[in-house]
């Protein structure tokens, strides 16, 4: 080794000892008689010292050392005159004798600090720079210990960690598939896995009774500001269990991660049906971390000549506790915000419950204060809460609200990284109407159960059909999602028919599926979770980007290593593929 | 739970209990008054007794339970009154009160066992009865378990994990790349990686000091029967290292896995150079559970008017232990084999040192008794023993007699698969001439450093550049290799240099690392381990197919998803290709 000790490990114990480090020049201080060095590695930093009179060549030498060079010191360590309390090495220096340069370095494009000048596309195209950050290395340390932690709990539970392969057949239903063209076979093409979901599904029919695997996954879609063409899941299957089993088990895994990770214990998470998470929260990833539930005012709110409210399937508030001092400006700053395309709103009613005991609206000549009272009263609020209303179709006034719900809860600071709210949100509905393709999609997927109670609806009411599927949310954030699965050949060929799948395209691509459901097939069921996801909650952080090494940019660039690129001709000769060029 | 013990826990202590099991009916028989079901799950085979006396009906409805039928039973735990002391629950049996049938299934195409009557391909189509089996269900275990047991060694060792991109950019030197074509970047390709090695090394730039990672990896060849187009990789980069370092500590890990595994403890690994491999056993991967070291014959076998040894570049053999009576028939047979197009060499001598004294050999008109026994001396052989002698080209006939080496390892028993003989082949050159294209290759990778003092000769006599490159053997399979690293930007581009790679190539293909061997690059190295073949060994079987859960055929086929396949015109119109049809 190139060091005896690295640069976090020497503290007060270690004084008169002879070292060697090695590492890279964070940052140097010329004091005229002295200069100091702080050397940095993954483990810490150590200050070097240097002493004009005792040994000016080396100090000179010293001196020249540039920014991130990369050296090797072998020295003395001795007891600081000024200590550090910040830092574990903060007790002791190093009096350096020799120093070995081992590689330079140009001046870095941004600083290597935790507030960097670096912008976001520069700190990408020199990712192995933004890395060195102490901030993008603690993300990356809390990402390895996570996957260790979740590995050895799985492996406690007895669930084996099996590998499904990645070159697949491409089944396009949902989401757009990464294919890959087969040399060996020409014209063919592998498709890169959404998911291992038919594989776990299989080792289910192959008696592994529980599965589990931290595993790339890869959509075709485009990006989003969070999201990434490859992420990482923890893909669990289990069989012989009910709904309740897994929510139990994996509510235990989510439970070890918080206690092992940031030391908080949790009573049993709550749980909320989907239609309850619309009802009060018009989303079905609610975050409770704070209350400021919907009230619905329909019985209120109609039929007092205000068009809005009376033309309007649903008149739905929340109501925001001491906010009724708003001023006009902070009320317009909202109305504007539910505005924007984003939001999509028309517009928004307000009430302000005023100290005096006055109600004050933007509909007062609509509404007289008993009216208006009575519709307080819907929301139990007191004198000094503001009310905020929408009204319009069901499903986009509730998702409007949900996000002027989270912008206030931002603004009343109810929304702490440091507080987790985990809960699971169940009975999903098993398919969803999609007006553009005019057809229906499965919610969850085409493998989810419907509840046996209301499978008789499949084909007479198939909208409400309800689904043994339940996603885990935390602060606001899908974080995983699963279901009991369908086990039994005909239900599959059912839910494929009312999805308005062909049987050739079924056989072709579910085919071997469903010939396996037909050799003992168990009931099973199970859940994934998104791991970029997970970390960056346990991270307290919004972005999962941080939390990928080498993540790409919103085009699925990876701007470092250029990729995408083309290729040659003769990769495409021995592919059979011809590039399209458009004129 | 659809169970309240798994079929493989209830033993003697249980009996009186009420239990629920759950699984598959593994063997049914009827023996007039009673019949008795295997149920088999992942942890067992519990046995269930039904009495035609004492419950007829369900007795007969056990009758009727077909082989791999998915059953939930309820009953009583009782001692069996005849025990089977090969299973841990053969004290014991369920006197069942309740079937329920979960699930049907047709009689398997082969059955169920460990000595099964289903070909290869029938086991690959159906590959989720074939996991099934116990012996396949063993190695997942096997997999599973030192999957868990590497990581958390490489944990105790300080190493993180670190994800590395599956979508990365085509560097096709060397192996071909598989490709993906990229939607949002038209005509443009991603690859997948034939290894992280760049973003492992960018790592090590970043500082991160010790990386590890068990990672899928992709290669577009041609596939030898014990190849896979996707291959798990035991990826490991460390910095500030020297070759013993990594040596010291990867065996660590691998004296690790055999105590945990085998319970085995081994001293330290003997280390071989590449050319005393060469010298000695003719392969870089000896098999050195037994000796039969080569022999050089040069200076006692030419000059004696026999042309094949005197046009000879070398002669050269093995010396067989107490195999002199071998028979004509026996002779022949290795001739035979020897002469095969897989060993491709021309012809065998062999020399019999019978229990007489006597000498007797394949070439008796060209030597006398006298040279035949200096020969004999050569090789250190007594009474009894059978020298096999072959010549020609230098590197052609250590390759021929190598193979033939093994072969005498098989026929005396020399190579059993519960012992185990690991060893380091270190010193390999860096590059390797090949004839076809006419030019050199890097031996290792062209991220491998040249050994410092070998540097000069870089340019000026390139075959003889030795590299810090080393790869762990056992049984005469490669389990893992790796090197050291170049970390100084002009090295690197002098290594690309004498590849003949052009300066527009290396750019748009490695640029992004050279670019990083600038910005402070450590002293690093590293090593993979083939984890499909690490389990192979452990397992004691050949094939890595049976390691790997569902593994691709010899045309990189999954026969039972059928993949690859073709895709829909509008997925290629999106991708912008077209396919070249052949007429």
């Amino acid at each position: 080794m190139l060091r005896t000790h690295t640069c976090g490990e020497l503290n007060i114990n270690n004084v008169g000892s002879e070292v060697t480090l090695s590492g890279w020049v964070q940052r140097s201080r010329d004091l005229g008689g002295m200069t100091f060095i702080d050397l940095r590695d993954r483990y810490g930093i150590t200050q070097l010292a240097f002493n004009m009179e005792t040994n000016s060549d080396l100090c000179l030498k010293a001196r020249k050392l540039g920014r991130e060079y990369v050296i090797q010191v072998r020295g003395k360590v001795e007891e600081r005159s000024s200590k550090n309390t910040k830092i574990p090495t903060g007790d002791i220096e190093i009096v350096v004798d020799e120093i070995i340069i081992l590689n330079l370095s140009k001046t870095p494009p941004f600083t290597i600090e935790d507030n960097t000048d670096g912008g976001d596309e520069l700190r990408m195209k020199y990712r192995y720079l933004d890395l060195r950050r102490n901030q993008v290395k603690q993300n990356m340390e809390l990402r390895h210990r996570l996957s260790i932690i979740v590995r050895n709990y799985m492996n406690d539970m007895k669930f084996m960690e099996i590998e499904t392969p990645y070159l697949i057949n491409s089944t396009p239903e949902g989401a757009r598939d990464f294919v890959v063209p087969s040399r060996m076979n020409p014209n063919q093409f592998y498709a890169l896995p959404q998911s291992p979901q038919t594989f776990k599904q299989l080792l289910m029919v192959a008696g592994y009774d529980r599965y589990f695997q931290i595993v790339r996954c890869f959509r075709d879609e485009d990006l989003r500001a969070d999201r990434q063409p490859e992420f990482t899941q923890i893909d669990c299957e289990m069989s012989f269990v009910e709904q309740e089993d897994i929510l139990n088990l994996f509510e235990g895994l989510i439970k070890h991660l918080f206690k092992e990770i940031k030391q908080k214990e949790f009573s049993d998470f709550p749980r909320l049906t989907w239609a309850d998470a619309m009802k009060y929260y018009g989303s079905d990833k609610p975050d409770i971390r704070f209350g400021m539930k919907f009230v619905e005012l329909n019985d209120v709110a109609k039929g007092n000549g205000f068009s809005v409210f009376d033309d309007a399937e649903l008149v739905v508030g929340i109501c925001a506790e001491g906010c009724a001092e708003y001023t006009r400006k902070q009320l317009d700053e909202l109305v504007d915000f539910v505005k924007r395309p984003q939001v999509g709103a028309n517009g928004l009613v307000y009430i302000k419950y005023n100290t005096d005991g006055i109600l004050k609206s933007s509909v007062d000549k609509f509404f007289t204060q008993e009216q208006l009272l009575e519709i307080a009263k819907k929301f139990n609020a007191k004198e000094g809460d503001l009310m905020l209303i929408m009204a319009g179709r069901e499903e986009k006034t509730q998702v409007s609200l949900s996000v002027l719900r989270l912008e206030m809860g931002n603004r009343l600071g109810f929304r702490d990284p440091n507080k987790f709210s985990p809960l699971w949100v169940i009975d999903f509905p098993l398919l969803e109407w999609d007006e553009e393709t005019n057809r229906f999609y499965a919610k969850h997927h085409p493998f989810t159960a419907p509840k046996p109670e209301d499978y008789s609806m499949l084909f007479t009411n198939p909208k409400d059909v309800r689904a043994n599927a339940y996603d885990l949310v935390i602060n606001g954030v899908e974080v995983g999602g699963g279901s009991i699965r369908i086990y039994d050949r005909d239900m599959q060929n059912d839910m494929f028919k009312v999805l308005g799948m062909s049987k050739e395209v079924v056989n072709s691509q579910f085919g071997y599926l469903l010939n396996a459901f037909e050799y003992g097939a168990p009931p099973h069921g199970g859940i994934a979770f998104g791991f970029d996801r997970l970390c960056s909650i346990f991270g307290g952080v919004e972005s999962i980007r941080d939390f990928i090494a080498f993540p790409k940019n919103n085009n699925g660039r990876d701007t470092m290593a250029d990729a995408p690129s083309t290729i040659s001709q003769s990769q495409l000769d021995e592919l059979n593929i011809q590039l399209i060029v458009k004129e």
